[in-house]
């Protein structure tokens, strides 16, 4: 692709910010309509006080990848469990590397590689002290592997490249409890991990925590021209989800959100929530120094787990501190009822 | 403007470094003189051992842009104060949206849009529980709003653009304690924000701390360019504040910084004091985990208190520990007495 | 160097990315055969399932810079110590700055700006309340200081430039505890940084630190072609130092990692370590709050002590959780036997 056929992300922004949006035609104005009318709206019309974020989006159907977004902020897969004869529980996860088209954006199409066919992956969870076996089968195109963070010997760490075809059974026990991520770990590592292959791992701590409405959330970021840098940002793969359907919480219950950052291309990406404060622990451990805050920063990889309740009934909006990043799809709203 | 006539941040930087100044004319060179003579002094002669940081900026005398400064370090905006039927206490501050020309750097002057005619906007002040009530008007040319962080109704969180000529009262009762931010939270994000609409709002714990010389810092920057990168940084929103005239304080006297990023395309912003070491309480909040430390980094939107004492008399240089930050104005000095 | 010439990072990740590696013939891709073969492989052939990290980097005799590298792990500079009447211990440092071309990658080098001959240069060490006497003599072509990091009187803070042929003692107490970085400070500061002017300097508690094998680790990074990007990244100055000889450390013993950050033109770098957990104590005090976790970040200047154990015999990888960074040069491996 030629540079001067490219249309970048800072192309997008500068056309939001010189006004400059005349000049239609590129993929991003055409698909993105409802984003983008309100930029143009904003550009060119100084008397428009009527706009506001929930309009920008425009009335969203729920199509397939805001489906996936929702779908993946309260599923969790326990795997198939058993009870060893010492008592341990034995956790069984398939896992299936496919490569798959999936939505990012309304009606924008990303030639993924996924797995189980959602970007993120799964959220795999289980229990500290559980042995788990994940059944890993690469159906996709290219070498793939499952990294896994977490303490178990180097074998099982994933660096080693299973190729199309072939199948490959992670086996450790459960440690140390927190929030983990996994990812691919093949090279270029940074095409493989933004290709798609990701997720959360949830390892519960054997006293459960207390009982909550428990949210799943991973943040990433697509860079469709290939030019190394993202074009979309989005929270559980696909952008502005959860902006015209709210996440739906209860006045004053106990929310706790499970948080990591795996976007390439970007050293950090951060979480902020409107109008309200969370108990932020990094890596998701209670014995990590805590925060109460509402603006945290996480590298790639890293990731924690915020605890808040919402004090008041309406619709708290949440996204990026990076303007860029919530302008390009990673913001959206949590209603408390 | 086209890719030829700019001049990015990265050209400024390159002529530094490649020692390229004969290449003169540009607003840049021309204007930061003293910062110019002295990159070129470094690029072209081998033998300037009596060149330092103070001089690198000239004898400066105290234009617009400088007092700004100054004045943004030391004034507290406190309200109108006065006590409610129930004893609480009621605060209600006058903010307007200004289209207004501010001197950044000298003789440089940045098209801003400000609240009160300062970039940053004015420091608002109160105590945990306090009424608050800001009366907004915008008096610019396009749609602005008040974001505040902290925890109050989603009414109020300033999602509604307010049309030019038209008015809102923001109104909540003041929590947490600690140090919040606020900022303009219209369309498109990014440059309502960088435009210069955005400031420090401190809520005071109901036990007073301890008293203290307390400062006001805003990390920021301007990207005169449009490029979507930077070409000055500043505190308080003028580059090289308080190189040639430090901030005075008292040997062993504690000085309180409160200290917040809201710095436009880069992901962080950090501080780093010389000589010295300071505590630093992210969020402003004494019960979050504090660090005793002489360097720190801050995402957009994060913010913390400095607490710290000189044990010697001198001139403590102060500037981000982004070196290409720190040359485009980043960087002073607090001289302890 | 015009822009047609140069072949930035980005080129070099497009490369690998974009599969266009026919195009053979930049320095990267002849000097880094090991590399880039292992990129051309997973470019051009899908079936490359026996490919991994460590047959990625081929099979590198230890060259002048692999050895600096492992030199700079475990060499600790205590100075030439005696005692004071008063009891006090007395550490006399000899410190040059000479202009020395060092190997970063195999076959590749850099013109560098060294502290006594090594990029990074030695690691001070000391323990608090010492009193130190850095003797520096600049031998180098352009004027330096040394900005160490700590709590000491302005005069010592490295401000004024020391001209080449000249000679300064910077003389003071040592303190606070904890790991301290040192570097030039003389203008451009970006330049002078990059160029390989810093280090690790660690001051000792009075109370000594658990028994431990003891690593010191400097990430940072090398703009071979000026044009304000890293095109490596490494840990003690050599890319992919520690792949095929890893560090070896014994299971289960204690290890302690003193890390810094001092990479230039990235606002972060971080750590991530395999298989295993450590704890991290930030600014290495203990008196800090201290995490649990397999991923840190820091920003330039920002350092830290990590200790962990590796509970399982084996190769555990480490390296910076930003993909780009890992795939130019910063990874390595702990072997636990």
């Amino acid at each position: 692709m030629s540079e001067q056929s490219k249309v970048s992300r800072r192309d997008v922004l500068k056309l939001g910010s010189a006004g400059a949006l005349g000049l239609a035609g590129s993929y991003f104005i055409n698909n993105l309509a409802p984003f983008s009318s309100s930029v143009k709206a904003e550009s060119n019309n100084k008397n428009h006080s009527n706009m506001d974020h929930s309009q920008m989006v425009g009335d969203i159907t729920k199509t397939s990848g805001y489906k996936m977004a929702e779908q993946l902020l309260t599923t969790f897969d326990y795997g198939k469990a058993s009870k060893l004869p010492n008592g341990q529980t034995l956790r069984e996860y398939e896992v299936v590397a496919i490569d798959k088209e999936i939505e990012i954006a309304k009606g924008i199409k990303f030639p993924g590689w996924t797995y189980n066919g959602t970007i993120p992956g799964p959220t795999f969870r289980c229990t500290e002290g559980d042995l788990l076996r994940f059944h890993f089968e690469n159906q996709g195109s290219h070498p793939h592997s499952i990294h896994f963070h977490g303490i178990h010997p180097t074998e099982m760490d994933g660096l080693e490249p299973i190729a199309p075809g072939q199948k490959f059974t992670y086996e450790f026990v459960a440690k140390p409890y927190g929030l983990q991520v996994y990812h691919c770990h093949v090279l270029p590592l940074a095409r493989h991990i933004h290709k798609g292959l990701y997720g959360n791992f949830i390892i519960d701590p054997k006293t459960p925590r207390e009982p909550a409405l428990e949210l799943n959330m991973v943040m990433n970021g697509y860079d469709l021209d290939l030019d190394g840098e993202n074009d979309f940002y989005t929270v559980n793969g696909y952008a502005f989800a959860f902006m015209n359907h709210p996440i739906k919480v209860k006045k004053d219950q106990l929310v706790r959100i499970y948080l990591s950052n795996l976007t390439e291309f970007d050293l950090i990406n951060s979480f902020h929530l409107h109008a309200n404060y969370f108990t932020y622990y990094p890596t998701g451990r209670n014995d990590n120094p805590s925060q109460f805050t509402d603006t945290v920063m996480q590298c790639q990889g890293e990731r924690g787990i915020l605890e808040m309740r919402f004090p008041y009934k309406g619709k708290y909006m949440f996204h990026a501190h990076v303007s860029e990043f919530a302008e390009l799809g990673w913001m959206g709203f949590i209603e408390a009822e």
